[in-house]
């Protein structure tokens, strides 16, 4: 949400002449992906994204990222594209920072989505994750469940700060999903993070899924389960069951859920409600005192942890529990 | 430099349907402008800055900001031209804050201009004083030199925090300032901050100027003392008269410098280092604790008016004394 490292004119000329992709007319740095710094680029050609990669990417997860928003464009996933210079490499160097430079999605997130959204994002969740079935890299979840334990000893001291209680909470929690976690659910890459802000739509269509940077292996109902966290609340924390219905029945129209997937639902919205609430807490309390991000408020996953609690099967999120 | 306020989809849907603009395409929150909040718009016909005018922006000073750049740019002036709702109006409201739709220009600043572009900004910049000669409107220049004296006062007590001595050379300096400032040179509206910040050039061509959010009546000389200050000292703080002498036979050859305004100018521009100074001390040292932009170094600005207290006639600039 910030530009974190300033590119200056002659740099990013020299930057560019590495491609073909025409000479520079203008660039704005953009308040847009939490963890880097993005620049609008427009050149004589076309209109690319620059993106410089902050301390929070590690520079070896670079590869598995460019790679595979390169391997699902490729499978008609819409999505920024790395583009390759002319020596051949996607992955470069600008301003002292790994840099990429990507092409350019027209359409913009919605801030309230309606079911017909939460329609489209089902369907090209799908869609993405059949695309990385032969996608031949591998990335860990740091994020993921055996992470969760890890992460919540670093706060867990100060966690009754944020909300009295938290720390509790989150104990009993994270001993029921580390005896109940799903470990034999069908896995592939993962978006990981595919909350409104990194979809794109124009005029009623889907026109891309953006921000590739926590994307790695997991269970593939999991990812659904983000997004069920992600879209179908409403701002009082009312799951909006006609907007579950409309993401579950988009993705199955494209990738059928399984039994075991299905039945596992109340269990991934848990943990995943309770992986957001781990990082938010997380930031809230070691904020940076010159940070240029507001932290996110973690209370907004208590709320939703505490429904998904409440939840005994899939039904509850607008789909019958037989595929 | 950053986005303070948020703009919804739905509201900028909104907001575009009271123009003849087009409809949506995609907006992204853009790095520009330090005061307000800039979002780069593109519809189905254009694309458009949106500007979001944030308080320290007077809503009373909107009408001559908006006026100003419409009015030079009907004679010319290559800048942001303030697009006209179907009810005629240029200033609007949107998120809670008071907001225009300017055009947007192609081209973007150098961030270490060569002296080829400070004889451009030279004439752009009598250009401007030209085609403001007919503007019927005034606004004081609350950072002129009666202002400088009050805002001193305000963080005096405190100034050699910054660097030792600075409280001492500042007060001599403006002693001597309100002794010697002239106050009969030919006036008029200036654009008061042109920095290489709010100046677009395109291949070699100087494409706009930009944020005219201090313009306000004073001494034409005083804008050219302020660019300067501005475009003309070297990152070691040596001042380059090869650019000065651009900057200066540039703005001469479009509007002719008068032999007082020749005198003048070692004075002028040390009350132009004088006013960077203090507004960048007193930001310095007030500095909220939640600041999304980095204070400019006020430091710079001891060493360009040290400079200028050295110099004894615009030759050191590079013009000669006589027109």
């Amino acid at each position: 949400m910030a530009v974190y490292t300033e590119v200056t004119d002659d740099d990013l000329s020299a930057f560019l002449a590495r491609y073909d992709a025409g000479s520079l007319v203008g660039y704005k740095g953009i308040a847009e992906g939490v963890e880097n710094t993005n620049y609008l680029v427009q050149t004589s050609k076309a209109r690319f994204i620059l993106t410089l990669y902050e301390k929070r990417v590690a520079p070896e997860d670079l590869p598995f990222f460019l790679g595979l928003m390169e391997h699902v464009a490729d499978r008609g996933v819409s999505c920024p594209r790395p583009v390759h210079a002319r020596d051949g490499t996607i992955l470069s160097e600008l301003a002292g920072r790994s840099a990429a430079l990507v092409t350019f999605l027209d359409g913009f997130s919605v801030k309230k989505p309606r079911a017909d959204h939460c329609s489209k994002l089902g369907r090209a969740l799908a869609q993405f994750h059949l695309a990385t079935a032969d996608f031949p890299q591998q990335r860990q979840n740091a994020l993921g469940e055996t992470g969760w334990r890890p992460l919540f000893e670093k706060f867990r001291a100060r966690a009754d700060e944020i909300v009295p209680g938290l720390q509790s909470l989150v104990h009993d929690e994270l001993l029921l999903l580390d005896a109940m976690w799903p470990k034999t659910l069908p896995s592939g890459v993962i978006h990981a993070d595919l909350f409104p802000d990194n979809v794109f739509f124009l005029g009623d269509d889907l026109s891309g899924l953006i921000d590739f940077y926590f994307a790695c292996n997991d269970a593939l109902a999991y990812d659904v389960a983000i997004c069920l966290n992600a879209w179908c609340f409403e701002q009082d924390y009312a799951f909006n069951v006609t907007k579950g219905r409309a993401l579950l029945e988009g993705y199955d129209s494209v990738r059928k859920l399984t039994p075991a997937e299905r039945s596992a639902m109340p269990l991934l919205t848990r943990g995943a409600a309770v992986r957001f609430l781990l990082t938010r807490s997380y930031d809230w309390l070691n904020l940076p005192p010159n940070a240029l991000v507001k932290p996110h408020n973690p209370f907004d996953y208590v709320r939703r942890l505490r429904f998904h609690q409440s939840v005994r099967s899939i039904a509850a999120y607008g789909l019958g529990e037989a595929a």
